[in-house]
C-alpha cells in the first residue's frame, strides 16, 4: 500500500540507506513540458542542512529520471524517477542494530515484517518523502496552469536554538491555504476532498493532528458561531466567513482551502532516554548523528505537495463524469 | 466512492427521503452467525429522538437483509441490506428548495452534480451514516472474538439545554479507544493506520478535525516529553507512556489506539440566519423541523463503528501476507 | 470482488433463492433522465422463459429504485435497485442440498467458504446477472447519446431442439461489435482495453473463451497475412481490414470492436450422470426443474451490457486526463 | 493504470529506448530471500537473440535492485528494480517517426497521447514486459514453497525458417498449466479467477484470445460431453475430466488449471507494406532492424509470471479472510 491516488497516482519505494529512493507516476497527462528547475527548487525547500533547524546529511538529491519523458515532455505513460543515497554513513546506526529507540518505528516495523533495515530508519525514514516532493511539484505546475495556488507556513514552533542547545528537539503546526481550487471537487460519502487531504497528510512522518478550517476550535462554538452565512458578493453567491475551511459536505465551496497538521517532535534527541534492547533489557540510549531540531521548515513542501496531489487527482476524478 | 475499505468493504446508498438507505458489506468472512441483537442495540444507540440532544425524526430503522445470509449464517458472498424511509415529511423542506442553507451541503451539490436532492438533506444528511452502524456492529463481533473492543465517548461539549433554548447547536468533541488491537497492523507510507483512521473519520458528517494519541498537544512539547520511552513490564516488551496513542511510524504498537474526533455544531438552527436564495438573493432563514441540539450523543456508535472497520480491515490486509 | 469498473462501478449482492437480487452503480454522471422503459426492454431480453431454449421460472423481474433519483433524474449519487426473488421454489433443489452437481460451482463454493446456498444455485446462479443488464441499460443509454451502439448475437450454437428431446443443453459462441468508439479508449500495460473487456466477459457464469479480432485464428496466420494496413480513405487515415478488431495495443482505433465469447453448455441436464455426494458417496443425478437448454438467447443482453460498461468506464477515465 | 495485482502487486515503467525499464513490487511478504540465480535464469529465458526465432537486439539485461531488501532479503517494503536501456539504436527507428506502422501502436498511441516514443516502440515495445519477468519469479519462488507448479509450452506455431526466409513473421498458441494450486482461490462474480487469469494474459502485447480448459471447443459439445463428473478417487472426491480446466463458477477446484493463450504473428515485418505517414500519405515500408519471426519462444516465461502473479495474489486474497 505505497500508493496514493486514484487517477494521478504515487508510488514510492525506497529506504533511508538502501540503493535508492524513487517513485512512479501514473495518471500524469500527456504532451506536458515538465518544469525540471521548479522541481529542484522543491526538492531544495527539503533538503538536508538548509537551516538553523536541520540536520547535517550531505544529499545532493539529483534527480534521475527513468522513464516516461520524450525530450522533456510526458508521454502519458509512467513516470519513474530516484535519486541515489549517496552520504549513508551506516556505521552510524550500527549500535542501533538491537536498540528500539523511543517513539520510532523499530519496534513495530521488527514485530509486524520479523525484521527491519535498521540502517537510517530504512522506510520509516523521513528521506523516504523526496518522492511526494517530486510528484507535488508536477501536480503544482498543471495546478498552476488552472491558477491553483498551495501555500504552507509555519503556524506555530518553538526555540530552535534553545531546544538544540539541550540536545532536544520541537514538534509544531503547519497551516496551509489552497487558493483558486474550482467548486465541486470532492466526493460525497467515503471520497470527501477533507477525508482525501487528511489521508494524504497522515501519510507524513510524525503527523499527529489534522483540521480543517477552524477545525478543534469548532467543537466549543455554537452553531450560529460556526457557520458561513451566504452572502451576495457582487453579483456572485460567496460566504461572508470561511470557518468551514473551503469544504461543505466533503466538496471544495470555492472559498479558500485552508488546513493545520500538526506534527509531533523529531523522537531522534541527543539527550539520555531509557529504552530496551531486543531482548528486552533496559539500556539507555543517546541517539547521536545528522538529525533535525524540527521537521517544519522541511515539511511544508510536503504539506504543498500533497495538497497539490489531493485536489489534483480529485479534478481528474471529477473531470470523468464528463466525456465528450 | 461511495466504497470504503480494501477488503472488508462497505459501499453505501441512499438519500435522507429517498426510498431506502442501505449499504453492501464485501468481503465479510463466511460462517459467521450474525447478532442481529447487536446490530439493533448499535443502530438504537445512534436513533433519532433517543435523548434531549436529538431531534424528533421518528424511523423505525427496521433493517431488511437482502442477500448473502442463509439461516443467519453469512456465505461469504456481498451482505446487502436496507432500510426504507418510512418517516419522511418532505413539505418540511420545500420552502428550502431554493434556498443555500448556510454550511450545509445544498450549495456544493448543486454546483457539483447541477441539481440536488433538497428533500431532508438528500445524500448528505446524517441519515446516512445508518449503513456504517451495520457494518461496524459486524466489524465489531468479529473483532470480539478475537477480544478487540471498542469505546468512544464524549470528551467536550456544551451545555445542550441552554442551546437548544437559544435555538442553537453545539459541537463537541468525541474519544474513542482501541483496546486489544495487535502490534503490526497498519501498511507503511500511504496506508497507515493513522491515516486510515483519519480517513474513516473525515467520511463523517460535520467532522472537522482528527488527532491521535496526545495530538495537536504534542506539537507544543519537546521531543523529551513526548517520546514513549519503553520498559520491560513483566517480562514484556512496553512502554512508559503512550503519547503516541498505539501509532508508531504507522503501525499498531499493542498500546490502546486512542483518538479524537472533532464535530462542528449542527449547521441547521431555528435562529434566524441570513443566507441567499439560487438567484442570489438575500434572505433570511430560521430552520423548523426535526434537529438535533448536538450530534455528539449519536455520533458515538459510529466513531466505533469506523474505528472497528479499519481495524479489522488493516487486521485482513495483514493476514494477506500469510498463505497457507 | 463483486465490484465491476474504475469510474462507472457496478457492485451487485444476491443469490438466486435469497430475499434480493440488486446492485450500486457508483459514478454514473448526474441530471441524466434515465429511460426506464428501455432498462425493461433489455431486462425482458434476459428473462427467463422467453423462448424455446429458456426454462420455465416465472420471474416478474420488477426492479425497484432505491437511491440516487429524483423524479428520474440522476443525482451523482450512488444508484442503488434490487429485484425481489418472488418464485422460488427451493423445494426442486432441496434433494441437491448434499450432492455435488458435476460442472455446477456446489463442490468450489462449500471448499471456499465452508458452506454454500443450496437453493438454486446460489450465488453462482445466472440469475445474479441481471444487475450487469440494467447497469449496461444505463452505460448504453448514456452511449447512444454519443453515438456508440453495440450488438451481440449468436455466432454458433447447436440444434437446440434436438438437444432438450435428449435431456441434453447447448454451448455457443456469441460475436459482439461496438460502433462508434472513439480512438484512444484503453490504457497500456494492464489496463488495455481486450484485457478489460476480456475480463468482464470472464465474470459470465460459462464462459469458457474470450478473442477479440481474428483471435484464435490470428495464431495460424503470418504476418503478412494478419497486418491491419493503413490507408487513406476519403482523407480519413483507415484501415483496409480489420483482423486486430478495433484494437492496437490495448487502445482502440476507431474500427468496430469485436470479439467472440464461447459459452460452454449449461452444466445442469436432465439426463443421468454419475456423482459424489458430500460424504464421497458415488451417486446418479438427473436434473430436473427449470432450466435452460442454452445460455446463449439470453445471453446476447449481458454481453452487450458488459461492453457497454467497459467501453464507457474506459471512456471516462480517458476523460479524467482533461481537466477544464 | 500500469498497475496488477490487489495484494501482490506490480506496477511497471519504462519505453524501448527510455532511460530504463523497471517495476515495483508491493506486497511480497517480508523474510524471504529471493533467489536472484532464478530470476536471471528466467530473464534469460525472456531474452533477445536466444534462438532462431528471436532477433539481435543485445541486452545485457542485468537488473539492479533499488529498495525493499537488507541482505538479499525481503523487508515487506517495495521492491523496486530496473534494467537499464544498454543497447538502443533509436536511428534505426528515424525512418518510422512519422510513418504509422502496421498493427503496430503507433497510431492509437499517437491519437491518445497526442505524442509517442518513436524509438523502438516505446511503451508498446515487447520489451516492456520485462518486469513482469522478475515479478513472475518473485511469484513462482513463493509458489513452489507450497509445491505449485508453473508450466507453459508451444501448442500451436507454424514454420520459422519458412517465414524468416519470407521477410515474415508467425503467430502461435501457448498452454499453460498450473499444478498443485489449493481449492477455493479466485472470487465470484467479478474476481472469477478465470477472468483475472484473462485480464492478466491480454496485458502482453500480441495476445488476440484467451480460454481455460476445453474452451471455445466446449462451445460445440453438448453438456453430457462438457461436464466434469465428480467420482471418489482413493477416497478423495475428483472429477473424471478436466473440460473446466480446474476452475467452476470461478474458483479453482483442485485440478490443474489450464488455459491457452493466442498470439498474433508479430507485426514487424521485412516484406513490404502499403501504409500511410502522419500526413495520410500512402507509402510503402519494409520493417529492418532486429525483429523475431515469433513471439511465442519468449513469451513462455511471461505467461507462466503472469500466472504465478495471479495464482499467488488470489491466494493473498484468500488468506485475507482468515485473521489470527
Amino acid at each position: 500500500m505505497n500508493t496514493l491516488g486514484h487517477i494521478f497516482r504515487l508510488t514510492t519505494f525506497g529506504e533511508s540507506h538502501g540503493t535508492a529512493i524513487g517513485g512512479v507516476i501514473d495518471g500524469c497527462p500527456s504532451q506536458m513540458k515538465l518544469d525540471f528547475n521548479f522541481i529542484d527548487s522543491e526538492l531544495h525547500r527539503r533538503k538536508t542542512a538548509q537551516s538553523a533547524t536541520a540536520s547535517q546529511r550531505k544529499e545532493p538529491d539529483k534527480i534521475e529520471w527513468l522513464s516516461g519523458l520524450l525530450d522533456g515532455v510526458t508521454l502519458g505513460t509512467p513516470l519513474a524517477f530516484m535519486v541515489r543515497n549517496a552520504d549513508c554513513k551506516s556505521s552510524d546506526y550500527e549500535a542501533l542494530k538491537d536498540v528500539y529507540r523511543p517513539s520510532h518505528a523499530d519496534f513495530t516495523y521488527e514485530k509486524k515484517y520479523g525484521l527491519r533495515d535498521w540502517r537510517g530508519g530504512g522506510r520509516a525514514s523521513a528521506r523516504t518523502t523526496l518522492p511526494i516532493v517530486v510528484a507535488g511539484a508536477i501536480a503544482k505546475q498543471i495546478l498552476k496552469g488552472k491558477d491553483v495556488e498551495i501555500i504552507a507556513e509555519v503556524a506555530t514552533m518553538g526555540d530552535v536554538e534553545q531546544a538544540r542547545k539541550e540536545g532536544d528537539t520541537l514538534g509544531g503546526i503547519v497551516e496551509c491555504r489552497v487558493l483558486g481550487a474550482p467548486v465541486g471537487l470532492g466526493e460525497p460519502m467515503f471520497g470527501k476532498f477533507s477525508a482525501e487531504l487528511a489521508h494524504a497528510m497522515f501519510s507524513l512522518p510524525a503527523v499527529k493532528g489534522f483540521e480543517i478550517g477552524d477545525g478543534f476550535a469548532l467543537a466549543n462554538r455554537k452553531g450560529s458561531e460556526a457557520n458561513d452565512t451566504f452572502i451576495n458578493k457582487d453579483g456572485q453567491i460567496a460566504t461572508a466567513t470561511n470557518h468551514s475551511g473551503g469544504i461543505q459536505g466533503g466538496i471544495t465551496n470555492g472559498n479558500d482551502i485552508v488546513f493545520r497538521v500538526a506534527f509531533k517532535p523529531i523522537p531522534s534527541i541527543a539527550k539520555p532516554q531509557q529504552t530496551v534492547n531486543r531482548a528486552g533489557e533496559p539500556c539507555e540510549i543517546a541517539i547521536e548523528g545528522r538529525h533535525d531540531v524540527c521537521a517544519l521548515p522541511r515539511a511544508l513542501v510536503l504539506v504543498e505537495a500533497l495538497a497539490a496531489m489531493v485536489t489534483l487527482d480529485e479534478w481528474m476524478l471529477n473531470a470523468s463524469q464528463f466525456i465528450q
